[in-house]
């Protein structure tokens, strides 16, 4: 990578503050920049570092008024963070290309078709009757059990494992240790122990989805468990058993989301979130960090911001959570106005 | 599978409550049930799909009474759930068993010794001195460690890893990623860092015990953490060096419990639950989702349902959420009544 | 093993109360203790365990004052806790070696190098230009993918997956199941989706680090995540993009550490606490199991307990606790003062 600011601000339709044949050879964080990199500046947090920086280039927004001298030539844009994903693709998609091909470590069932272009690692195991899609990478170790599918140009990453008959879209990105389709939690109490309640059904991932490492997607118990086209979920999440997960939507690191639960599109979840069973959550929620939804109609209709255990509309939730921290003055305040009362009393009956 | 309605019931000890010669080919959820499919209702928040429904038969409890007419063949039986259960263990059982032995691109240790019937995949790895016992089906990429015993008609899913000198029981599932047997989390501290305490106990999972994927049991200090009979784990969950958790106990996804805790029999804990490290908790005592159990003589003696972080018993935990809900209301009615105070102080002195 | 209460005080510096010629063989804990082997007596609540125990030798403080008589020989030392990692780290280094040498059924790559006396195991993959410092062990169907490094006399057990390019120091330990690398969790909203942000990033494990099984730590999306000199991670904690944690600093199972947050040195965090992105935690912050740190001065500073979501100083957290314990009470005495003021208005105007 070579690029002058000129020929960025060309590449992202945006205008060029000072040098226009600065050179920048790599990306570089604002806090940590050398010379010869480009950064970005998009949270207000991290403004005081332009002004030392040493970054050749530095993309800002197109309103971005600095308040002292920024030695950096300043790339301005419309989006900040879109054009810092734009210029990233750019750059990865100038790598080169991993050879593709088959590894002959790799243990394929003679039943299963590989489409054009795959790339499949060491020790990975693609079980009976599995298809996989063209262009698409399984990395080394990587499990894939009889009768799945897998779509087109996704990625596998190494150790994941994909339970029997499960179904992967398009360009699928799948991070490593992650499973899809084990058993849901399901099991009937009898006097003697738990009896285990087979779980025959599968799970189906759309395309576009990307699930990072560590994460579980339970079977169902009979259907599908479903998880809608361009789905984003974080490392270490859990979706048990028969839920479906709408389009777009995002949940950050270790939440988790109940057996039957449907959640909507568009929904935001912080990291730690937890989602009860067989509860409704509507388009466009967003729930804070650790929050814990136990159902109800606000959580159902949409569009709520929700934190709090269980969680609540946002703002009550901040106006309680300002009570609570004056609770202890309330107390005393409240022994103060009963002692005063006692002195009225006795004035009255004096 | 091919049953009729009368076939079913004399199967599961119902009765047919119309077409007794309906005739179902697989399962289905109520919600999504197609023609020839058997689904059933037992959560109410469902009845309302059984007036629509589209199966050929539906399994529903003996005094079920329909508000409206239903189209599908009823099935009553005494216990929807658990006659589910048996359904399903059913059409499982009905499944083409797949083809046993040992694939020749395992590794499998000279001294080690594998049971009869047992099924081994592609690259399992099984250490120096491992007994594996007859019917015991070994998932793809597993790796049991040296000197490790794994028990008669266990499932071992892909990816899991088994520790050295860990011991397994019979008819023990392990999901896709669970690892058994890693270090205790034990470190004594010295000016100059953190020193490593060795862990040289294991784990025993005893018989009829079932872990969900990427779970986690640490191998204890000394001696043994324990992972009694019939105990379900769901995914994602931690149970720290030298616990030992109690016959039948089910634990929800992502709980964990902490080192040298003393978990009861019978026990119920929802999802991301978080259990103190060296306290006990008695028999039979259900912890609500995300709660956190700090020990305590409520949690020791069994049989409490507790919620709350610290947590508490259920309705005590009602009775001050309750209050809390209220508490900006509360602080405006105290501020109403100091002004009055005030006034009567006035009047009197005035 | 097999050593006198003499010998083991000569080791440790303690002193001998008791049989001197005492001799043990094994370690166990004290509540599970057998004839012939040493335990040890660290945390008061276990206290009442010696006075039946059937070990040869308890390891105590040196002010330990029996309230009975102790049948056991004690060994008195200045740090119990500190002496158990000394006896067992001895234990440990007596064992007899596992062989070293690449497994002929590891995949390494022509352009990797390994060091001297490493022990490679079944089902490795060692990715193109890897190198791998002398002394260190991986064990079986672990993979560590294009360019990475691994230092001396590291600790990578079954199924770890460390991604391209990222970097690990010396005598660093991996548990099972940990993935090291994985993509950040970036992605820019758009109207049709999410696009994703590539992560060019690395991840650096700097020495003596060691992260428990299926723990996560992602790649920054430029410049590096680090983990610190001697920094322990607990089981199925995260650690997400740009991250920075602290040299020391300790984490329990299922802590989460969002995007970009800077974690100083010597904390302790409980288990499944969260921590803000974006956020500073100062040095020898302690956070108490399940709180959520959101950011603040008083995390920033460093030296404070938190406990709470939004987590607070503890001490504040321990009033407020309490009167929130009392609210249904201060509802109804509320009433009451409501009341009485009812009626001194109704007597003065009466």
């Amino acid at each position: 990578m070579n690029f002058t600011a000129e020929q960025i601000a060309a590449y992202t339709g945006g205008t060029v503050d000072g040098d226009k044949d600065a050179v920048v050879t790599t990306f570089s964080k604002i806090e940590q920049a050398a010379e010869g990199s480009i950064c970005f500046l998009s949270n207000p947090k991290y403004e005081h570092y332009i002004y030392g920086t040493r970054a050749s280039v530095v993309l800002v927004g197109k309103d971005f008024v600095p308040k002292e001298p920024v030695g950096a030539t300043l790339v301005r844009v419309d989006n900040v963070y879109e054009t810092v994903a734009k210029l990233l693709s750019l750059y990865e998609s100038m790598k080169p290309k991993e050879q593709g091909g088959v590894s002959d470590k790799a243990f394929v069932a003679a039943s299963a078709s590989i489409g054009e272009g795959c790339a499949i690692g060491p020790f990975v195991v693609i079980g009976e009757n599995v298809k996989i899609g063209r262009g698409t990478r399984i990395h080394a170790n990587a499990v894939i059990e009889d009768n799945a599918q897998v779509g087109e140009d996704c990625t596998i990453y190494a150790n994941v494992t994909i339970y029997h008959d499960c179904v992967i879209g398009n360009r699928v990105v799948l991070h490593a240790g992650t499973v899809i389709g084990a058993d849901g939690f399901g099991f009937a109490p009898t006097p003697e122990g738990y009896e285990k309640i087979p779980q025959i059904g599968i799970v189906t991932i759309e395309d576009d989805v990307e699930i990072g490492a560590n994460s579980c997607v339970d079977r169902s118990t009979m259907g599908s468990t479903i998880v809608h086209k361009g789905v984003k979920l974080d490392n270490l999440v859990q979706i048990a058993h028969n839920v479906e997960v709408g389009a777009n939507t995002v949940m950050s690191s270790q939440t988790g989301v109940a057996g039957s639960a449907k959640v909507g599109e568009w929904c935001m979840f912080g990291g730690q979130v937890g989602i009860a069973g067989h509860i409704t959550v509507g388009d466009r929620t967003h729930v804070g960090a650790q929050a814990g939804v136990p159902g109800g109609n606000l959580a159902r209709k949409g569009g709520a911001v929700l934190l709090g255990t269980p969680a609540i509309d946002h703002k009550v939730f901040t106006r309680q959570a300002a009570a609570a921290k004056n609770l202890p003055e309330l107390v005393q305040e409240v022994q103060r106005l009963k002692k005063e009362i006692e002195e009225l009393k006795q004035a009255k009956n004096g």
